[in-house]
């Protein structure tokens, strides 16, 4: 007999990762069971690497500590940031998969105005599986979506639109504020859930927000480096920041589309204003001179893959942002030995490198 | 006693015009009323001049009819359309009020997603009246909406805005297709209610619509004109377009915000596809390099009055696109002669000319 309750399999289980940055046991991860369990997780973990993570009981992950990142990075591994979430990125470097779902923990499961659960993974899928507009603005929004279309008036050759980099997921409940925004409006919540997927037009900065993205790793990945952030550094929580920028300027090279919007996710607790006012200063009022630099950048066609976009992009900042301040001469290098590693760790041809493993269930 | 039922006064009551091209008897008024009668109406009236436009009691109007527009603007009346709504932008010149809005004639009040009726105007001055951020991309879109800001890594030298010029709101029920998409789906609805208003970005083009349409005249007004269409022209529906691109590209010269989104109104029956499609048919073909000359169009820094961005379009139009068809030709002289006729009806300095009016009430 027909069954309409069979599950389907999940779509891409065998094609992506869910990378998750933490320094806690993975509680949060019950509430996305039924959506997240299929998939294998990379969980990146962040300072003390003698502490245990538990992870609930059921889902098949990989877990790398700092003693795991230095032992399979060795020197290189001074790219990838301590004591900072910016550290989830060496997931992305790990990983295998052709697509990389990450989510902060403390993400929960969000409901559409209609009560129902919101299966995010699945949204973000949708929206990395078909083509972005980047060229010509859809005033009805995404013209892929069951319902919509392109308008009249929108050029006929650019209805294919062009493969999809990354989908970046939006927070009901704690909006993703500064600290100035925070500290002025402690009470504001997002409530307001946009039902609309669109496409970041090229040339168009934004700024994107590591809590619920998903991107193609096959497409993009080299260029999600989130930079040198926490233990050490100037500066924190402008890591998502640096990889939106750098990877924006790369797609719109490429040709790649960025989409924002669906799907939603509930942002549980606003982080500490003081603590986060201590790590953002400097990013305040550097990111004044950071958006000019990314708004003028131009790479030379002769960079047609993501890895000489990155390099070059790498000598643009230190020739031009070093001036800002020092910190950015050390991340200038921290970008190439980022791309390095990643060359190291993802040899071009191979789909399945033998690379040595974290702890692995 | 205090009443919390006093009406306010409606905001921009001396302030906007409301400009309706029509071939019919405007009942479709009725249900507008309660949003549009302290409002002045100035309706153009298309086609045969001797027919007379019925107008719903206690709206205060003045109505132009062909005869107004040839008596008006004398030889210079060639620039505006006949049988064709592109005839409205003749509402836009004589006009003397800072804004417009203007709507079709088959556009009914639509509902939010609480069933409540939706005040359009009302929308689209708030949109009118609060800055656009053309320069960087808001996730959380229109950052000047109650309960909502700029997200974290918004550059806050950009959180100022630029000035608003238009605002161009939506349709619910039926949506606006071209012909070809209206033969492939012809019971595709809009059902969605997207609770967004966002700015398109700068450099990006966009096919704006009509349909439900507001602006401000003394920033944008000489960018709107509606082109040659309709009868003695090879080309239809095409207007709207042709206003939005040029439109497009003088905004971004000159720094202003153009808004989409919110509000909705109610598109009540599709226009015949056939019909459309003879029309539309070389404008599907000619836009293939119209899109690429406007994402081109340089307007050199002496350019600093709309009217003198427009001319030099009309040059550029002229040298560029009289390859594609000598249509182009002829509209690049018709741009030229609806400045002319612009500031013939609007002198500079003064705020009310003394002008013939059509038939007023």
């Amino acid at each position: 007999m027909a069954n309409s309750n069979v599950s389907p399999t999940p779509l891409l289980k065998d094609e992506l990762d869910i990378v998750i940055p933490t320094i806690r046991n993975l509680d949060f991860l019950e509430m996305w069971r039924p959506f997240f369990q299929p998939y294998h997780l990379i969980i990146v973990q962040d300072g003390d690497p003698s502490k245990v993570i538990k992870v609930p009981e059921g889902f098949d992950y990989e877990l790398y500590n700092r003693n795991d990142i230095n032992r399979i990075l060795g020197p290189k591994a001074s790219c990838i940031s301590f004591k900072d979430s910016a550290c989830r990125c060496f997931g992305y470097m790990v990983s295998k998969k052709k697509y990389i779902y990450t989510i902060d923990d403390d993400c929960f499961v969000a409901k559409d105005p209609s009560g129902k659960n919101i299966n995010a993974l699945e949204q973000h899928i949708k929206n990395l599986l078909t083509p972005s507009t980047p060229n010509f603005f859809n005033t009805l929004y995404d013209p892929y979506r069951e319902g919509a279309d392109f308008v009249r008036g929108y050029p006929f050759s650019l209805r294919e639109g062009v493969a999809t980099a990354v989908s970046h997921g939006l927070w009901l409940n704690i909006p993703d504020y500064d600290a100035p925004t925070q500290l002025v409006k402690p009470l504001e919540r997002n409530t307001r859930y946009v039902d609309a997927v669109l496409t970041i037009p090229k040339s168009t900065l934004f700024p994107m927000c590591g809590m619920n993205l998903a991107f193609d790793r096959k497409l993009i990945g080299p260029a999600m480096y989130f930079g040198l952030m926490g233990d050490g550094q100037p500066i924190g929580r402008y890591d998502d920041m640096w990889a939106g920028w750098c990877m924006k300027v790369i797609c719109d090279h490429l040709g790649f589309g960025v989409k924002t919007g669906l799907p939603y996710i509930w942002h549980s607790k606003a982080s500490n204003p003081f603590v986060n006012l201590k790590k953002e200063y400097k990013g305040i009022y550097w990111q004044e001179e950071l958006i000019p630099f990314f708004q003028a950048v131009k790479l030379p066609k002769e960079c047609t893959t993501v890895q000489e976009c990155y390099i070059e992009l790498s000598k643009q900042v230190k020739a031009k942002l070093a001036g800002v301040d020092e910190y950015f001469d050390k991340l200038a290098d921290a970008m190439v030995t980022w791309i390095e590693a990643w060359d190291e760790l993802n040899p071009s041809g191979s789909k399945a490198a033998d690379l040595p493993n974290g702890a692995s269930k």
